[in-house]
């Protein structure tokens, strides 16, 4: 009888959504995992349409989040699905996340976690009494050069860190202020209370904390909305940062900075050298141990560590790119729902995805970052993260 | 009731084989093909393994070609294949690819087509014969950027083409000489005539009639053998090139030169600018008029071509790479199929990919460049295309 | 009776101080300029092997201030200096450049002008009050890029700017805290109240003021002082910036981060698009309409501005560097010289070239910024510019 | 006393000769050179203007060749020139080298040596006969990196060379083929017997032998007249190279392909690893062994060879270029003038600039690039090197 796919349902990702699409392909890329339900709109048509294009069975595409988890919960254990990829707005995280491991299933959910730090809060700890495997798309923590940079930092290779740099540009605010995106994106309702920092920012703060291990203790903040329809959301964030036991930092992102190939680029500075990485081109680490030249190192070869080999499917020379990093996420996540199901305990490379512990310090970031940056009169605002 | 996947069989691509895992992540990513058969090595244990890591149903994994084919082409109109994927070394193209063909089946082949010119020009003719829809793997059209260079140098935006450089450069050869792909691809019982040329060579020939769609008429070259244990089969090749209309330049392949992330490169001077793409950087495409500044021209912005537009999945800014420029091979092949299934002729987009005739051509070049190589007296070997 | 070059007195520069050699390198790199005098060390030995090793006539090397004005301020009109460059540490270019001024010669002097604000403000007014020429060395607004930069961004080209970031990574002071450079800009007797700032945070703030002509009103700074004894002065700084008109940006310079080629670079972004530069390509400028390719603009084309075309020595595709950028600001101070001479003003294209106005705005800046950055209260700290 | 600067007269150069310029500043960047005598044209209002721009003693400005070497060779060993440099076009190097040698004067000559191989070879004899430091201005040898890139192979850090690929692409005789200097490079009765070859050819030509130390056996070329006017020399080259000892390249050089910045580019591929340098970006050479990281290796570092570090006058991190390569050749050439002076030997690393001898290599290549390149018939020509 053969190795079964894992079995995939989604909530959201209907006709259009960018992201939907990324999850799915993501998922689906390791010939392991099949999507096998969906809830893809709140309109019968618009989902099931979507579940035609996907080529799924029509019985196991829904209009409505209860009648996917009442269904798809009731069936056996041979049918029954894996895991739920949320891939609705934020704003729409908590209840299906919420109710979706309450029903057992194992949950992938789209950044950043929640709408809210408190619901963030109920996330975390939803999940902790539920047992299940949670996973949060934080997709640049999938790049193997990424991953070779963690170790790197966090084995001593560079010293000390003293200094981290990370910065997240985009533009596309700019010009398209009256988009749909831009819509809900600067609508407070839907976006929370952030845009700029709680969509790319907290990219920004995550990669930092993956790489280098470090909390990041407080930050100053200079917010600006500069997109045409001076909406009440930030759009641009300059960040000062302080980390635990003394590095400092800056972050940067925006969506008025014009061009650039989604440049999120991250340098660290040990007290024995500095390394950086930029998404432009994800396939190069570049490291330089002090009094010695700059190394580009590639994914492929023997001097990598575990983490970073085991994050490419090809060999050396053959680049991989976003969808492959994204991919790296579910391989992992769908690693370690195959070990519990095996009945042991995930290793540590099989953990090794972004977790709701995460997505709650991302927000806590976010809260700080918010109330510090249109403050002129607080320097510095500490993250409580609970 | 749904859209239907196409479905996909395979021959080759058995357990560890690179090439076979490339082609099954192509064909699927966009979330249209199935993979449903496969005949992935001539040991019953090792084809079933397989099938069973790709959770097939073991009924439609063979051990044989013809149980496969005889089964297979038995199928209903709804179970039946639409395409299958020959993915074994090129010595073993011929059979599976007539045989295929006769028993009905649209057919994509990795490159190069054949072991010979001989056995090509008998594909080419029976793929003409078939009416199937047939498909070449030369993967490197597939990006975006490569797209958008043919656009430009057949639209004249540069002029006449006057020189053309294209380089393959490859070091695994050197210090892997006794390693399993090594043994094979310098044994002339395997590779044929050609090592280098063959393998990576002919990436070059098509990269380069690709984007200019100049032909290529004679070659003067120099082949080496510097891999450790001097085989009879080129390693490194330096090829002079002269076109059909005045055009000249060179074509350097070698996997004798140490390192690099599979850089394939080609340069295009045209009497009025020049553009250039390394496979390094993918989704850069260098354009420089004369006279102006170079730019930088990259995938998802509004002034591309729509070859290139419809050979993305992400915003401007997301990088795609090898997987997915493999994978707009397969998506216009498949268009392709999908059109004459819906009784209508594939468009010019649709027919966006290598076929049965560009194999034949690569054929050709690799024997007059093998021929012409080891002869030091010879200067220029005309190509003789049929 | 031929063209005269222009005589250059030194007052600093002793043997092995690099920026005395680099100023005398530059001055003299367009044949035009002839080094006839100098005090290069209070040390008579020193001063006098230093002038031999010039191949100057001895009796023209000095070993004190006084001596060498009282002497060469009493040559004929056809003898005598005209100019002398200040290329003493910043705490000893208050009383040479006032003397320098008072007795009638026209004065280059190294950056920062002066050891506090206050000094400052006095030579402003004594250059003022002598009609003589006064240049500045911020030697990266010598670069033909950095001035096509300036053309665009003041043109319009590129709409209002909204964000500036510039940074100054360095990283010797980290290893080398023990070396005679750092003890004497670690030392608040010699280097005032800044290291970091004071150095090259000063070229930040320059490059941005230059390129941009936007005034900055406002900081928010975060200082550090890493290296290994501890020192009461920053050699780390990261600072927020708010410009007059609503533009903002970041600033960070840093002794402490390793390694890069002296990776001074900065992007400014406009509502129309951005561009970038960095000194370790220094040739290039990128470009960036909303919409468009990237372009690289370079050195030697017709497309640039005449300050850019002015500012190279030979034709397109032939690399200057710093050395060429620090003549560009020598060649304009000495064309204004030349033009008063000639009883002329000099031109707008002669007058490209850092004055004591900008050696007073430097000064507030880093005033601002050290009494902002080490306090944990004040966010934001005006410039005050007198 | 002090030490006196080197004396220097000039041939050629007159007003608007770029190449004279690039001598007179590389000669004197070191501080160590004086300019004090010229024949700058046969004109003798053109040759005294000359003078006077770059403020001459009238006394010492000639217009006669014969009348220069009279009126010098008569000077005191206080006043008499220590070398001549010959910047005329290579038609016209002969006459001006041997008369300067016969009267006993050390020379600096452009490159190519002279207008034919015999012309070449004389000059040789000349030399040796005269005992006289004489130096080739083949200044991309003159690069930090590529001294570093010279030590690295010569020292067999990356093992046996296998390969070599070096390219010189200009585009400016495609547009420009009016020109007053295309006009003389495309007239074979001053540009002898090649245009593209002879005058960036040879300097491939030269940097490879340089870097490698390998002797170039026979070559096997391809040469193009693409220029508007259709002019009997060629324009554009690709050779295949063959070197004793048996590694292989290409050279391809060529002034019609548009854009770069003239971006002369080298790899050299070894058993153990490769390396590459690319003018365009002076400053890094590239350096790859064999299953580790591509390292950058820059200026001003420990790591560096006694050559390179030798080679530039600024701390790492400070971008020198043209000039300052260019002046390294003149450093040396001086160096070997006063070790000579002081009855000493030049040292390796004085001796370390391209000789007469250099000057008969490239002109024995030249001769058999051009005998080969327009014969279809023959595939592969001997260098004859006498």
């Amino acid at each position: 009888m053969p190795k079964q796919k894992l079995k995939m349902g989604m909530v959201g990702g209907g006709p259009g959504a960018l992201i939907g699409q990324v999850h799915r392909k993501a998922a689906q890329l390791d010939e392991d995992v099949e999507l096998i339900s969906g809830v893809f709109s709140s309109d019968p048509k618009k989902s099931a349409d979507m579940g035609a294009d996907l080529h799924l069975d029509p019985k196991r595409v829904y209009c409505s989040l209860d009648d996917m988890l009442k269904n798809e919960s009731a069936k056996s254990n041979e049918e029954r699905l894996d895991f739920i990829s949320i891939v609705t707005p934020n704003f729409a995280h908590f209840e299906p996340v919420l109710k979706s491991l309450e029903q057992g299933f194992n949950v992938m959910c789209d950044k950043p976690l929640a709408f809210s730090l408190q619901e963030a809060l109920e996330i975390a700890q939803a999940v902790k009494k539920s047992g299940k495997v949670f996973g949060l798309s934080h997709n640049y923590s999938g790049y193997p050069m990424v991953k070779q940079a963690r170790h790197l930092i966090r084995s001593g290779a560079l010293g000390k860190v003293i200094k981290i740099h990370v910065e997240y540009p985009q533009g596309w605010l700019l010009k398209k202020a009256d988009s749909a995106q831009a819509a809900w994106r600067k609508d407070p309702k839907k976006a929370g209370i952030s845009c700029c920092v709680g969509d790319i920012g907290t990219h920004c703060h995550h990669l930092a904390a993956y790489i280098t291990g470090l909390k990041l203790e407080s930050v100053c903040a200079d917010l600006s909305s500069f997109g045409a329809n001076a909406a009440p959301l930030d759009d641009d964030a300059s960040i000062l940062l302080r980390y635990e036991g003394g590095a400092k930092g800056t972050l940067c992102s925006s969506q008025v900075e014009v061009g650039g190939e989604n440049p999120l680029a991250i340098s660290v500075h040990g007290t024995e050298g500095r390394l950086w990485w930029r998404q432009e081109i994800p396939m190069r680490l570049f490291v330089q141990p002090i009094g010695k030249p700059v190394e580009i190192q590639t994914p492929g070869n023997d001097y990598l560590c575990e983490a970073a080999k085991r994050a490419t499917r090809l060999p050396a020379g053959h680049p991989e790119a976003f969808y492959e990093a994204f991919a790296n996420i579910y391989r992992n996540f769908c690693d370690s729902i195959r070990a519990i199901k095996e009945g042991r305990k995930p290793s540590e490379l099989e953990s090794d995805f972004p977790t709701a512990q995460d997505g709650v310090k991302g927000m806590a970031f976010i809260k700080a970052a918010i109330e510090n940056g249109w403050d002129d009169k607080t320097k510095w605002t500490k993250i409580e993260y609970f």
